[in-house]
């Protein structure tokens, strides 16, 4: 019973900096505690793919060879984690390029596409740090394996979860081959049309399964939740580590 | 055998402006002939619904109570065509919103995501025409009605072919549903992603089906032509009459 890789795992975890902050947690009280819930958000723990990617490096390599039911604790260093500072991705703007000229230490701005912190502002010039928020930090995960997952549908259902932020998607298997109803708040997300390909791939890769089809019905079944309100839940996976 | 609204029919034609000069044409050699011939573009006919709004209104309406074979000339104002010409639609724009401050009479430009054509240029000010180019023009059309189409599949792949410019794809009717795969080079395809939910209801209206599943296999079967192209397939599609 050994984790190996491609296994697929049932993960409870927290995540925090060297001061003790909580950023990232699959439990809903932890993330209400620290001020991190989100009411789109999926917790109880994720499924993930041992040694897929799904979490940051450092935690990913931690799960091969435990056991179902292991639980433990793992300092990360940046290159396992968020990946190093690097100095380049720290700019210098005129102040000219910001809404009504403003700008302050800690603001978040969008900057050719690209999201990033003022760190400084001396004069008319404006230093912005486009690293990842979580770069250069060492973490630590708390973490537990609470079950490997045998059954071919729930790893179907677990591997949509991990990208879509949905809990349960109208799916099945049938002679080799996923059969995936896309819900109408789906179909016009970017998101989804960015990783729709990717989970594909990453179903017949690792449920050994030869095709997936994308069904998109109409008229569309009435919808639980708005578009809108997908979105954020579709954003919200995005947060989780890498 | 009179057509009535509703009715699949396969209809060719030329329409013309006042001074001869023929702007749209289902016949190859004349597209040729004037110097309008697109290598992407379908030829040898269009299928249309009769009334639905496929061709502009004035050939629309002339269309209803002909026959299978019949063919005529149809001189067509304005509003039965391309619309009247808006005076509020032509607007003054500063020179400095165009690029290198160049603009001259027949530039096309975008201008807040609008297109114009550039009219006059008087010192800084430049008068943009936002009409549709052939706004307030009376045309004429040479039409026939090639034929009347009875059969389902062939009504699913005319209008597939209508909207997206592919002569064939890998669709059926079975149990009332029209189940339509997807080539992978529209997945991506922004006008696709706005036509595909108008199809699917113009399909269950006109077919009389009560569903329509849209899917997308992975891996993609090798399409033919390149994504690039198939966009510009698309896009000439617009250009038919409306």
């Amino acid at each position: 019973m050994t984790i190996q890789e491609g296994d697929f795992i049932k993960l409870s975890y927290n995540g925090k900096l060297e001061d003790g902050i909580v950023f990232d947690t699959t439990d809903e009280n932890v993330a209400k505690e620290n001020g991190i819930y989100n009411e789109q958000g999926m917790y109880g723990g994720d499924v993930v793919v041992a040694g897929a990617g799904h979490t940051i490096k450092g935690l990913d390599e931690e799960l091969i060879g435990k056991e179902e039911g292991d639980s433990g604790t793992i300092e990360i260093p940046p290159e396992k984690a968020f990946g190093e500072h690097d100095p380049k991705l720290v700019e210098s703007h005129s102040i000219t390029k910001f809404q009504d000229r403003k700008a302050y230490p800690g603001m978040e701005v969008q900057i050719d596409n690209r999201k990033g912190v003022v760190s400084r502002v001396i004069g008319r010039r404006v230093r912005v740090d486009f690293n990842h928020p979580l770069a250069g930090k060492t973490v630590t995960y708390d973490y537990s394996i609470d079950k490997k997952i045998e059954d071919d549908d729930e790893k179907l259902q677990g591997l949509l979860a991990l990208y879509t932020g949905m809990p349960e998607m109208d799916a099945k298997i049938e002679n080799n081959t996923a059969i995936i109803n896309i819900p109408n708040e789906l179909t016009f997300n970017q998101r989804w049309l960015m990783v729709k390909g990717r989970i594909a791939s990453e179903l017949m890769q690792h449920l050994g399964i030869e095709e997936v089809q994308y069904v998109e019905k109409y008229p569309p079944e009435s919808s639980k939740t708005e578009e809108s309100e997908s979105e954020e839940t579709m954003e919200e996976t995005e947060s989780s580590g890498e």
